[in-house]
């Protein structure tokens, strides 16, 4: 039996995945990522960490087929992260220090393409070579496989989903400094904002008043039929929706995966999504299929893995 | 030596191309395209078009790689077109067919992405491996390489760049049934579209009034000076450049190449695309250089070629 390690780094923790290579996750567990001092002992801590678990499973080094790391940035193809948001690093050759301090074979991508491709290999997407996943939750994120791969693009910026335009009449500035971006709309605060907005332009009642406004509260109130909610949640459909028909016309998947927190609402959200999608989608892709992602907070540490073989 | 065929089968004429496996065309012609009966003549036709010339350059079947061969219409992996607009065909093995005609390895793709892979092997994207190639004629292609190959999605229906929608309040319809895609202003039909549109707006004087309104003829007055081609030209680059920004964040391109009929307006062109496209970047796609085909024609046959490398 061959072993393979998949490492989600994120701002605060870093989740970790024993596999082996035909894709059965033996083991998890998580470390602090210790962003202090630019990051510095965030791989040798995980390097550790694996070594450790190495030596506690009796797994020789000849016994792995190597490490597979997501990184919440665009990583390029040859493994080097220019900036990070929330790691601390600025330039860093990821899988040549992570060789350095491991001896083993290593490769890195964004962690958003690593879950598209975690839930390809293991979940949502089994068997497709396809996909485009969108990932909703505080912000949106996206990764898209194409002919089995990550399209990590020229700058590893490929796939940035939430950043995809979607209303050109948007006034307000979203993160990245555009405006009008998916993310506004489509994410877990993007979709409180359509329900502030909503409930402010007139006063119909909603068990939406009084309380937070979420998005998971949104979608409660949808689920006991409340009319101003479905409202909201035909908007979040339509933005979601067009971008995904949008997207697909250039990427032409057999699948659409959706993910994140805000995906925990289940079933009826895919039917909001689906609507619009077939309202303007191409021909040719119409038959594209849509389900939620099913390996939730594992997907990055099994694409990651999977990267690796 | 060894040499490689590029075919690219078009609905009037096939382009045919004699190449070296390093890049060199030796020689290109042409047939005509037989589309009555199904088009059942068409790659037996194009089988004995190769096998003359190979007799009259006394090249043998060993020192031949193969035949790639473009097609206007979604080609999926394994070869096969499920229905053609105008070569006559429905299904067809086109790969297993031509296989069998010529005793030769064989591989087909679309001819759009064919011609974004001619483009990237010998053009204007030499030594890129992430590209999105526009081709603006009387309507408008895509083709697009992610890490040195064409992205064929799912269908064989990848990067129809034509059908991406730019205009949700469109209300006439496209060629393919939808409204508000990006062919239906970023074509040479589309521009005159425009121009008509602009025109009959009000009487402000132009060059344009009293003349047959083509792309070509609104370039033109745009380069006298015109305010009103400018205004035209303004409005397509906004379409195009903002459509390129959307798939941009997608595909994270290196290059950006415009090709197509339109194209011949030149540098200025260019001009107001790159401006469009700056606006609405993620600023990761921001250094995105912008450069007009140089193939012409040539770039299908090339890619063909390319492909079966």
């Amino acid at each position: 039996m061959k072993y393979c390690f998949g490492v989600d780094i994120g701002g605060t923790t870093v989740k970790i995945g024993l596999f082996t290579t035909e894709g059965e996750l033996l083991e998890k567990w998580e470390i602090k990522t210790r962003t202090e001092n630019h990051g510095e002992a965030i791989l040798p801590d995980v390097a550790e960490s694996l070594q450790n678990k190495m030596q506690e499973k009796n797994i020789r080094k000849s016994e792995v087929d190597g490490i597979g790391i997501g990184i919440p940035a665009p990583v390029m193809e040859d493994g080097v992260v220019q900036k990070t948001a929330n790691l601390g690093w600025g330039y860093k050759e990821v899988t040549r220090e992570m060789k350095e301090l491991t001896g083993l074979p290593v490769a890195a991508g964004n962690d958003a393409n690593m879950a598209a491709l975690g839930e390809m290999w293991l979940g949502a997407g089994k068997g497709q070579k396809n996909m485009i996943m969108v990932t909703l939750g505080t912000g949106v994120g996206g990764g898209i496989i194409v002919n089995g791969k990550p399209l990590a693009g020229s700058h590893g910026a490929g796939g940035e989903i939430g950043h995809f335009c979607v209303n050109e009449e948007e006034t307000e500035t979203c993160g990245c400094g555009n405006t009008g971006c998916l993310e506004q709309y489509a994410s877990a605060t993007g979709i409180s904002r359509l329900a502030r907005r909503r409930l402010e332009r007139d006063d119909s009642p909603s068990p939406l008043r009084g309380s937070e406004i979420s998005a998971k509260a949104v979608f409660d109130a949808l689920k006991e039929g409340d009319a101003v909610a479905k409202e909201i949640v035909e908007e979040f459909g339509s933005y979601l929706g067009h971008a995904l028909a949008a997207i697909a016309v250039i990427t032409d998947p057999s699948v659409i995966v959706i993910g994140g927190g805000v995906s925990k609402a289940g079933e009826i959200l895919l039917e909001y999504v689906e609507k619009y999608f077939h309202e303007k989608a191409f021909f040719a892709n119409q038959d594209t299929r849509f389900v939620l992602a099913q390996l939730g907070n594992d997907a990055g540490i099994c694409g990651a893995a999977k990267l690796i073989l």
